[in-house]
C-alpha cells in the first residue's frame, strides 16, 4: 500500500507539481521510500519468508501463495543487502536528478547535469557492489528490471539483432520509394489530437473508468491502485505521430497493468513479469497493432474527420507509408521501428562503460555523439537533442534500456504466436476488433503476473527460445512492399 | 511529512481519481491515517513531550519551541484518547462517504446517503465521548476546528448576529432598488473565466510558483508541502460570480497558507491558528476585498475586456450592485454576504440535534426544509439543492460549520483594525495595491501561526473582544447606499 502511495507522489511530481515544490517533494519521496525499505527489510519479514518456504505450509499452499513466497524471498534477499542510507540517498538523488535534468535539457546545458550524474553513478556502483553479481557490475542492476537475465546473454541477442538490422536499414536507404514526410508535420490541432488519441486508446482497450490520460514532458505509465492506472502523453501540433503513437505506447503499458489480477494487487501473481515483458505490450499496441495497415483501415476515416485540413488529400496507403517511414534520427522516442533498436544499443553500451568507469561523465557527450555518427550516420546539433534527451539516467535507471529491445523481440514473437491461434489479426483490426488479441494476451501473459522469470514465461507462451528472427521477419514483411524492395 | 502525503491523497481523490479507484483510495487513506495516528500517539512521544514541558529545557527554549511543545502536547493528549480502530474507521468512512455523497447528490437520492450518515454520526458520538467534554458532546468536536471555543459561547455570538441580520435583510427586501440579476447569468465563456480568475488570484497575492489552481466539484484548498499550496474551483458559463468569487475565496485560504512560515512547516508556529481564522482570510479576500467598489475600479476594465459580450453595456456601478445583491437563496456557497450566516446557523443547529440524537437522520431532509422555510422563507425543490448540497457531513466534519461564521466576524474586525493602521484600503485597491493589506495580515496573523488559541490571537490583533458589530456595520455601510436605504 505504501508503494502505491509512493507511485502517486511520483505521478504528481511529473504531471502537477508547482515549480517551487520540488525540494520538499524529494524529502517526501526519500522519507516514504526509507519507510518502505525499513518495513520490507525488517528481520521478522525474512524470518516469516524462511518459515513459509519450507515445512508443512509450503505443501498445502496454493500455487499463487508459493509463487508469492518464492518471489518475495528473492526480493527480500536483494533488499537486505542495501543499507537504509543508500536507499534513501538513491531516492533523493533520483528526484533531484529529474528536476535538474528538466532544467539542463531546457537550457541545453550538460554541465549543469554532470555533477548529479556523477553522484548517481557513484551510488549505482555502490548499489551493484552491495547487491553482488556473477559476471559483471551491470548484471546486478539488470536484475532489477529483467530478473534472471544476464548481461552477456542480452549482449549476444542484441548483437545478432544489430547484425541483421544494419543491412535491412541500408537496403531501405538505397530504395527509390520515400514517404512524403511533410504530411505528418502539417497542422494537427492539439484538441483534435487529444480527442482522437482518447478514442483510439479506448478502442484498443484502455479503460478510462479505471485510469486517466494526462500531459507531461516525458510520457510514462504508473499504477496507483488495482483500479487506478495513469498514462501520460504530450501533444505537439506539428508532430502528429509523436503524440498518437506515444499514447498508444502508454496505452499498451496501461492495458497490461489493467489486465493484471486485481485480487493479487501488489503481490507477484498480480504484478508485471519484467520491464521487458511490459515493454513488449507497449510496443505490441504501438507498432504491431497501431502501425499496421489493418488498424488504419478501421481508423483512417475517423482520422480524416478529426484532421480534415491535414489529411483530406492523403490516401490510406500514403498515410500508412508515412507512419512506417524508416530514417536514421537523433531522438529515440521518435525513432521508427527499424532504427529504434540501434538507439538502444548505443545506450546499452554507454552505460556499461560509465558504470565500469571506462568512460568518464565529462567525456559522455562526445562519446554519445561519436556513437550516433558510427551507428546512425548522424550527429546531434546539441546535447538537448543528444545525451540529455532521456529521463532514465537522471532517475538512476541504469540497466533499464536493454529491456526496451527485449520488449520489441518479445512483442514480435507474441504476435506470431497469437496469429497461430487466432488467424490473421490485421483482418480483425480492420473490422475494429481488438478484443481477440487483448483477451489472448490477458489469458496467457497478463493474468500470469510475475510467477516465473520473464524469459521462461515468454518461452512458454511463444513455444520457442527468445530470438531476434520474428522481429526481423515482421519488419521485412511490412517494409519490403512499402519501399518496393 | 506523512500528513502532507495524506493531503496529496485527498487532493488527488477530489480532482483526479478515476471513478473505479475510490475503494482502494479509501484503503490507502485509512492505512496511512492509521500509521500517522500510531506514530503521533506512540508512548515515547508523550514521554518526550512531558519531559520537554518542564525542567531545564523549557527555560532555555525559544518561544517557537515552547509554543510547539505546548500545542503538540494538547494535540497528543487528545489523540491518545482515540482508539486506533476508531481513527481508521473514521478515515475509511469519510472517504467512502464522499464518494457516496457525490453519487447521492448527482441522483438526488438522500436514501442512498442515509446509511453512511448514520454510521458517521455513530462514529462521531463515539469520538466525542472518547475525547471528553465539559458542557456538551458538540464541544468535543468543535475543539478540533476552533481550539478553545465553547458551543455555548459560539451560540451566544451567532444568536446576536442573527438578531441583527434579520431586520437588515428584511429592510433590504422592502427597498425599491434591485440589481439586474440577469447580468451575472449572461454567457461568460469558461476559458475567459479561467484566465481572469487566475489574473485576479495572482494580483491579490496567490503565488503560482508555489501553488496550483484546478477544477473540482466542491472547491477547497490544501497544502502538500511548505511551497505547495493547491486551490480548486469550478466554472459554469452562466454563473460568473460562483467561479470568480469562489476562486478569490480559495485564493484567500491559499494566501494564508503561503504566508505561514516555511521553516516551521508542519509545526504549530507554521500552522493555521484555527479554521475560523482560516475562513476569515478566505472571506477577507472574497468579500471585504473582492466585492468592494475599490477592487472593481481596478479590475472592471479587465473584466470588460475578458467578457465583452456580457459586460460592455454594464456600468461599473451597476456591476458592483449586481455582485452585492442580497436575496434569500437555497445554496450556501452562492449566498450573499448578508444572508450567508443564516445558512450557517441552520447547519449549526441541525448538527447539534443530530449529534444529540434529538433529530433522526431519516427526518433530516424534512427538518432541513422546515428550517430553510423559517429562516429564509424558501424551501428547496429537492435534496440535491437542500440537505445534500454540502460535502462536510459526508466527510465527517461535524463541528466545522460554525467556524464559517466566526471567520466572517474575524474578517470584518481585522479589516477595521487594518484600516486604522493603513488608511482607506479601498483607495489602495482602486490603484491595484493589495500588498499593504496582505503584508499587514502576514505580519500580524499569518506569521504568528498557531501559538495562541485563535480567539486570543484575534483579540490581540484587533484590540477588542470578538463581536458581531463590525460585520453588521460593514454590511450597513456597503448595502445601504446600493439599496438606497
Amino acid at each position: 500500500m505504501l508503494a502505491s502511495i509512493e507511485a502517486l507522489l511520483g505521478w504528481d511530481e511529473r504531471t502537477m507539481l508547482p515549480p517551487a515544490a520540488a525540494e520538499y517533494r524529494a524529502e517526501q519521496v526519500a522519507g516514504l521510500s526509507g519507510l518502505i525499505h525499513e518495513r520490507r527489510t525488517a528481520p521478522e519479514v525474512g524470518h516469516w519468508l524462511e518459515q513459509l518456504s519450507s515445512g508443512d505450509w509450503a505443501e498445502q499452499a496454493s500455487e499463487d501463495e508459493r509463487a508469492t513466497v518464492r518471489e518475495l524471498r528473492r526480493q527480500y534477499q536483494r533488499q537486505v543487502r542495501l543499507p537504509q542510507s543508500l536507499v534513501e540517498e538513491l531516492a533523493r538523488t533520483s528526484v533531484q536528478g529529474q528536476q535538474v535534468w528538466v532544467e539542463a535539457r531546457r537550457t541545453n546545458d550538460f554541465a549543469r547535469f554532470r555533477p548529479l550524474l556523477e553522484r548517481t553513478l557513484r551510488l549505482k556502483r555502490e548499489q551493484a557492489e552491495a547487491l553482488g553479481y556473477e559476471e559483471c557490475l551491470y548484471d546486478a542492476l539488470l536484475e532489477d528490471y529483467e530478473p534472471g537475465a544476464r548481461t552477456s546473454q542480452v549482449a549476444r541477442i542484441l548483437g545478432a539483432l544489430r547484425d541483421e538490422l544494419r543491412p535491412l536499414v541500408a537496403g531501405l536507404a538505397e530504395s527509390a520509394g520515400r514517404p512524403r514526410k511533410e504530411i505528418l508535420a502539417r497542422s494537427f490541432p492539439v484538441a483534435a489530437q487529444e480527442a482522437f488519441s482518447r478514442e483510439a486508446a479506448a478502442a484498443i482497450g484502455f479503460d478510462f473508468q479505471r485510469g486517466r490520460l494526462d500531459v507531461t514532458a516525458h510520457p510514462f505509465c504508473t499504477r496507483l491502485g488495482p483500479d487506478d492506472c495513469r498514462i501520460t502523453t504530450r501533444y505537439n501540433e506539428r508532430a502528429f505521430a509523436e503524440a498518437f503513437f506515444g499514447t498508444l505506447h502508454e496505452s499498451g503499458h496501461g492495458i497490461y497493468e489493467q489486465g493484471l489480477r486485481t485480487d493479487q494487487f501488489g503481490l507477484p501473481p498480480g504484478s508485471a513479469a519484467s520491464l521487458g515483458v511490459h515493454e513488449s505490450q507497449s510496443r505490441m499496441w504501438e507498432n504491431l497493432v497501431g502501425r499496421s495497415r489493418g488498424f488504419w483501415q478501421y481508423f483512417y476515416p475517423a482520422a480524416q474527420r478529426h484532421f480534415p485540413a491535414a489529411l483530406s488529400d492523403v490516401s490510406l496507403d500514403e498515410f500508412v507509408f508515412c507512419i512506417n517511414g524508416v530514417e536514421p534520427s537523433l531522438i529515440r522516442i521518435e525513432a521508427d521501428e527499424a532504427t529504434y533498436n540501434l538507439h538502444i544499443i548505443i545506450r546499452f553500451e554507454l552505460e556499461q562503460e560509465l558504470l565500469n568507469d571506462t568512460l568518464r561523465v565529462g567525456d559522455l557527450p562526445a562519446a554519445w555523439n561519436a556513437k550516433y555518427e558510427a551507428n546512425l550516420g548522424i550527429r546531434p546539433a546539441d546535447d538537448a537533442h543528444g545525451v540529455l534527451q532521456d529521463i532514465h539516467w537522471s532517475a538512476g535507471l541504469f540497466g533499464y534500456f536493454a529491456t526496451y529491445s527485449l520488449g520489441n523481440l518479445f512483442a514480435a514473437q507474441l504476435f506470431e504466436a497469437a496469429e497461430r491461434d487466432l488467424g490473421k489479426l490485421e483482418e480483425q483490426f480492420a473490422a475494429g476488433r481488438f478484443d481477440p488479441l487483448r483477451e489472448w494476451l490477458t489469458e496467457r501473459v497478463y493474468r500470469r503476473g510475475h510467477c516465473l522469470p520473464a524469459s521462461q514465461l515468454m518461452e512458454s507462451v511463444i513455444g520457442r527460445p527468445i530470438s531476434h528472427q520474428q522481429l526481423i521477419s515482421h519488419l521485412r514483411r511490412k517494409l519490403g512492399p512499402l519501399y518496393g524492395i
